[in-house]
Parts: structure tokens; C-alpha cells; sequence
């Protein structure tokens, strides 16, 4: 005996040493850099437009709080024993009379999934599409927790540009024909980062161009709902029903922490995504569907969401109103209809992550745009939030923020060229 | 317009024709035969020992109640906002520190990942490890969810013996000397589906043996908590810290609703982990880690768990006690020290499958043993599950299933042959 615990204590370090002991796709997932920049926003100091958080100032406690009695009361037991892995027949009816009323979608009940957040319904996209090598589309600059999630199915990225005017139809069409490409990732409502949502021209031209292709799409719906100005675009699921996909999500309209999302997907696709779903989780937390149900039989749902777009729209004037005053002129910047997000670019290409370095010092933290990019180091772009921060805090960070660029713009004058990012 | 609406309608039935969309991995992945078999036993008059579901008339459903008012009124709205991908610290360090009380095992907060369900700690496992055509040696008869789970990343399974003397260890040593094995996956302590554990002896054998290989052992244990006779093993945490990852579970000793397992691994290994934790959901839900932390701190998980077990091991003497009284005397049996289930071997290579429907006749079913087998479509083994029935209900289901073994004897009398499934 004695002997064997020596020969284990000699191989103790062994393990540091095992070779190939990891699968060649989880080395090539990106870490994510925004976990890092988050770490050094923490100061209570600093001023943070760089989270991705809904405001919890404007989470319906109370109401979440009436519903999680009822489940206790009323369903007991069976709202903390296992599930079903499809999840909630009542939140998904729920969710199909919605899309019926608010967006004359016909969804039936059975082609809607419950997810463990929207994220998890990437990673059963991802497992149940992906191969290693299969050809993606991704929009650039794009939703970093989607680029992680496919990586781990090590699939061959190809980003094309989106802006003002949605994903760039003539690089579209160009892939298209010269690929085999199996999904186009896209997130057409006040896209994550940038803020910009997709014309219902770009979205007809879209959906004429991959309804001639063996090419599915992915839209990635988030935040339709928090719309402050503008007019809803059709869904990918009016336009090409038969090649898209869609997901959505209470994390912004609820709360986050429940992480409950959904897909909606064909038969065929619905049913392959069930065994994923089981493979991955069995199903998603019971209690909190429980929770969610009677929360939504309060109907307060609609009102709530009226009430974080109110707030949410007047942070978003609140930030372009100030980067109006205090940013120099030749910064651009989008001006989103909705979402959480604005997406800047620097003058004279210089880097989001010097910019960076002196906000800091300012006390005002942002994402600097290169991780939104598949294999960039460094972009003159930055993400920056407004649903987490108040209007007048707002103000105070942005006039900060428009100092950081101004010391940046001198120290550019003395050296130019030394602070130069990559153009986007 | 018009003739780009007729174009979609033409087109709407080539979806079904799309050729190679899926990933190969997702065609591999076996369909959950135990969700069809639990469809079958719904009918109330029908006695299940099919499902694997803890009591759910143990739920600590008052206290429960408790904590979450307490989440709702103390922690607020930062229970339902967006988390660490790490997960509860108060939980982990829970975790750790009865660790170190109940097994003195010393494991640091830091090697522990909460994860959304043990399932999903399967998951991550084989995000983390398993490269296509990877070996992975798996228990036979083995745990469905994780040859569910792993399937995904499509290894090569390499199927070893479990009986009462544990995991067939001349075959372990001849399978690592011959290949290169990655991943052991292992339920040591009352294994589901057969219910037995591995003896102390064959794990000092098991430990020796993989301390000298490039391999790594998964120890699954939902159950180990769950003893009603007998002395616990040594973990392999003990006997091989370097070379194994242990997997933990509050579902079947608090609620399995809230999906809330855990991992344990070294730093090097916990890195990659997360990673593929933040991919897979971001994080696991906030409130009902929230409310498990209130839950541990009022101080009577362990009496709990013994009321469980009190319970649970009446059930299981009421079950071995039947079959002794009711089945035919040469129908072998495992007779658990613990967890949730027993294993049963039909005597002259009679079908199960043959019997489960004479069974369901008589109003009682179970799970066929097939399932748990790589590529078998029958055999002569079944699996009961105790811990969701009650005594006097399991003295009725197992006097029911003693007639339906009598039946299919007969029959075989008549016809010998006809009613084989294969040897185990």
C-alpha cells in the first residue's frame, strides 16, 4: 500500500504533462476579452459603458416575487422535479400568440424550444449544424458569445460586413456562389455590437438571394422588442419561413439569472435540436419556467416592456445627445432604434485600445471593437452600452470619454502614425 | 414582389430536401428509448420502476419557500441579473468544505465549476476532451445520459464489464495497454442502471493501473450520498487526485428541478472548462444558485439527506424483499447498498424486451436493459428503479412483474427459443 501512495505522490505532477489530453476545439475557442475588460470596470469610480447588462433597477421583483409564491402554492412538487426537454407548454403557447399578434407570425406551439438562454440555443445550432470545417457566415463586427459557441464546432468563419445599411448584400451573394456555405449567423435588431438594424430592403435581397441556396439562417433576436424609434422590420421567418431559424429571449424583457430563451425551428431541424438539447442539459431549470408562466399570466408582460423602452430610449438620447456636445465632430458613431448598444469609430484610424488605456485613467470604461472581429488585434472601433447607466452618469461618462479621444487626437498630432489602430 | 412570394411558396418543400445539413454527429447520437418506455407508463393504474426520478414527496418544499423569500427580500434584484460563468461561491465553497468533513477530501474553491445539472458536466467533459475517434471507455452496462452526451463529440466508445466485483479490470489493463485511451467514465458508487459499486479492492486495482497511463477518470457520483448500507469507497479523487475529475449533483439529495451539479478539476483542466461553460450558457441560473445558498445555510441539508435515505432504504428492502418472495428463484438480482436502482438478469437468455410487454398487460413496467448497451437491441437484463415508489405499492409492482416472469417462463417452456434476447 505504502508504495502505491509513493508512486502516486511522484506522479502528482504528471498531469501538467499529459500530452494531446484536451480536443484540438477547445484551444480554438477565443477567451473571452470582455470578462478581462469587465475585471478592471469594477472600480465603483469608473463610469461603465462597457457591460452588457439590462438595468436591474427595472427587473418586476415584486412580481416575480407573487409569482414564485404561487408555484410554491399551486404547483408544488412537480415545479422542482425533472421536466420535459422541450420545456413549458405554457410559456411556448404563450410565445406563439405573441409572435401572432405582435408580429402576424403563425408559429405553431411544437416548433418552439425552451433554451437555457439564448446562448444555449448557439451551442445546439452549433452541434446540431456543424461540422468541422462547414462554412458560416458571421456578420463583422459580430456577437462574440455566438462566435464562442460555434468555435467549440470548429467551422470555418466567413464575416462579412454589416452596417447602417444591413449585411453587405454584394459580398452576400458573392460567397454564396462560391461557396458551400451551411448558415448564415445574423442578428438583425439592433445588432450586438453595433447597434444597427438590417433595411427591409437588405432583408427582402437577403431573403431572395438564400432562397435559392441550400443555406439556412440563424436570426438571433434579442432585442426586437426594446425598440425606442423606427418601424419593426419583417422576420427572416416571414420572408424565407422554410430557411431560417429564429431565437428569442426573456433576458432583457424578464430578467437575465432565469436564463430562459427559446428556439424556433421546422420539424425536421426541431427534432434534431431535441436530442441535442437533451445531450446537453436534460432540460431547462423547472422552477424558473414555473416562475416565468405565472408571471405571464399576470399580463403585465407588455406594460413592463413598454416601461424599460421608455427608460432604455431616453438613455440612448441621453448618450447621443452627449457624444454630440463632447466627442470632436469627426468621431462617427451609429444611431440605433433600439437594443442596448452604439458602436463608435475613432478619426483617423487610430486604436479603440489606446483609447482604452487613458478612459481608464478617466475613469470610464468601454469595449474597444477588435474582439468583435474574427482575428483582429486591434480596430478603431469601440461598443458602447446605455441600458446599465443612468442619464445623467451618462453625461459625465461620455464628457470623459470625449476628453480621453481629445488627448488621444493631441498625442496623435505630436507622433502621428504610433497610435494608429486598423480602419474599419 | 409578387413573383418573390410564389418563388418562396414553390420552394417551401425543398427545405425537406436539403441535402447533408446536419452534422454527422447529431445523426449519431442514440434517441432516449427510456423517454418512449416512460410515454407507455403514464396510464395511472400503471406501476413505474421505469422512471429515474427522486420522491418528490421529499422536496424540502417548505424550506425551499423559505429561502426564496429570503433571496427575494435580501439579495434583490442581483439574484436575477446576468452571473459568473464560475458560479455561487457560497455554494462552491459549501462543497468543498463538506468535502473536506464528510471524505477528507481537500479540494480548493477554485477546482469547482458549477454546472447547469450533472448532464451538463457530462457535456463540458466532452467538449473539453474528446476529439472524433477519441477512445473513451464506458461502464457496461452503462449510464444512457452520458453515452448520450459524449456521442456528440463522436468518440470511440470502448464498452467494459461492471458487476459486482466493479469495472472488469484484466480488461481495463489489456484495453489501455493496447490503445490510447483518453477518458474512464465511472459511476463507482450505485451505478445506474445496475446499482452496484465498485469494491475498494478494484479501485486501489483501477487507481494503479491509470497512475502509470496518459488517461483520465471521470467519477460520476449523484448517488454517493444516497447509502443505506456498507462503507463508502475511496474516491478517486483520493487514490488518483492527478488523474481524475469528479462529478457531483444536488438533484437527487436536494431538488433536480433547479439542474444545479458540479465539477471538480485541476486548474489546468477547470480553464478549458470554463471556457466551454461560457460557450455552452454563459452561466447556470442565478436564482436558483441563490437560493440554494440560503437553502445550505439554514443547516439541515445532512438531516435531510438522512431523511432521504431513511426512506429511500425502506424502499429498497421492500423490493429485494419482494423479488425474493415473488420471482422466480433463478432470476439473478444486484442488491444495492445504495442509490436508486437494482438490476435484475432473467434466467435462460429470456427477452426483456418480451417481457416489458407482457408487463405493461399487467400494469407494472420497467426499463429494458438494452439501451444501456452500445449497439445491442436486446437482452436478458432489466432495470428497477425503488426510490419513487412506495413500499406497499413496490410489494404490488413486483408481485405483478413475479407473475409476468412466470408467464414468459411458460411460454418459453412451450416454444424454447423464441423468447432470447442475448446473455449477460
Amino acid at each position: 500500500m505504502c508504495s502505491f501512495y509513493d508512486r502516486m505522490i511522484t506522479q502528482s505532477h504528471i498531469n501538467t504533462e499529459m500530452n494531446n489530453i484536451f480536443s484540438d476545439r477547445i484551444s480554438d475557442v477565443p477567451k473571452s476579452f470582455i470578462r478581462e475588460i469587465l475585471k478592471v470596470a469594477v472600480d465603483e469610480e469608473v463610469i461603465s459603458f462597457a457591460g452588457g447588462l439590462p438595468n436591474r433597477d427595472l427587473f418586476p421583483l415584486e412580481e416575480l416575487k407573487q409569482a414564485s409564491d404561487a408555484v410554491f402554492k399551486h404547483v408544488g412538487p412537480s415545479a422542482l422535479q425533472y421536466s420535459s426537454s422541450e420545456g413549458s407548454l405554457k410559456i411556448r403557447k404563450f410565445i406563439s400568440a405573441r409572435y401572432l399578434q405582435k408580429f402576424n407570425l403563425e408559429i405553431p406551439v411544437e416548433h418552439i424550444l425552451i433554451t437555457s438562454g439564448s446562448q444555449q440555443g448557439l451551442d445546439l445550432l452549433g452541434k446540431t449544424f456543424l461540422n468541422e470545417g462547414d462554412d458560416i457566415i458571421i456578420e463583422e463586427p459580430g456577437y462574440l458569445g455566438a462566435i464562442q459557441a460555434f468555435s467549440i464546432y470548429k467551422p470555418n468563419f466567413l464575416p462579412i460586413t454589416v452596417s447602417d445599411d444591413g449585411l453587405d448584400i454584394d459580398t452576400l451573394n458573392n460567397v454564396l456562389n462560391n461557396r458551400e456555405v451551411k448558415l448564415i449567423y445574423s442578428v438583425p435588431n439592433f445588432q450586438n455590437p453595433s447597434g444597427v438594424s438590417y433595411p427591409e430592403k437588405n432583408r427582402k435581397e437577403i431573403s431572395e438571394t438564400i432562397g435559392h441556396k441550400n443555406v439556412l439562417i440563424i436570426e438571433d433576436d434579442p432585442y426586437g422588442d426594446l425598440r425606442y424609434a423606427g418601424k419593426p422590420g419583417l422576420s427572416f421567418k416571414h420572408l424565407v419561413p422554410e430557411r431560417s431559424i429564429l431565437l428569442g429571449s426573456f433576458s432583457k424583457t424578464v430578467v437575465p439569472g432565469f436564463r430562459l430563451g427559446w428556439i424556433v425551428a421546422d420539424e425536421d431541424i426541431y427534432e434534431k435540436l431535441l436530442i441535442a438539447k437533451q445531450a446537453s442539459d436534460l432540460h431547462t431549470n423547472q422552477f424558473a419556467q414555473c416562475v416565468i408562466e405565472e408571471y405571464l399570466a399576470m399580463g403585465n408582460f407588455e406594460s413592463h416592456v413598454s416601461s424599460i423602452k421608455e427608460v432604455y430610449g431616453r438613455q440612448r438620447d441621453a448618450m447621443i445627445n452627449s457624444i454630440k456636445k463632447y466627442f470632436p465632430s469627426n468621431v462617427r458613431y451609429t444611431q440605433p432604434d433600439g437594443g442596448m448598444f452604439l458602436w463608435v469609430a475613432l478619426p483617423h484610424d487610430l486604436s479603440s485600445m489606446k483609447l482604452f488605456n487613458i478612459a481608464i485613467e478617466k475613469k470610464v470604461a468601454f469595449v474597444p471593437g477588435h474582439p468583435f472581429y474574427i482575428g483582429k488585434k486591434e480596430t478603431n472601433t469601440l461598443r458602447l452600452n446605455f441600458s446599465n447607466v443612468d442619464e445623467s452618469t451618462i453625461e459625465t461618462g461620455i464628457q470623459r470619454l470625449g476628453e480621453a479621444i481629445g488627448e488621444l487626437l493631441e498625442q496623435n498630432e505630436k507622433s502621428p502614425g504610433n497610435n494608429r489602430g486598423s480602419a474599419v
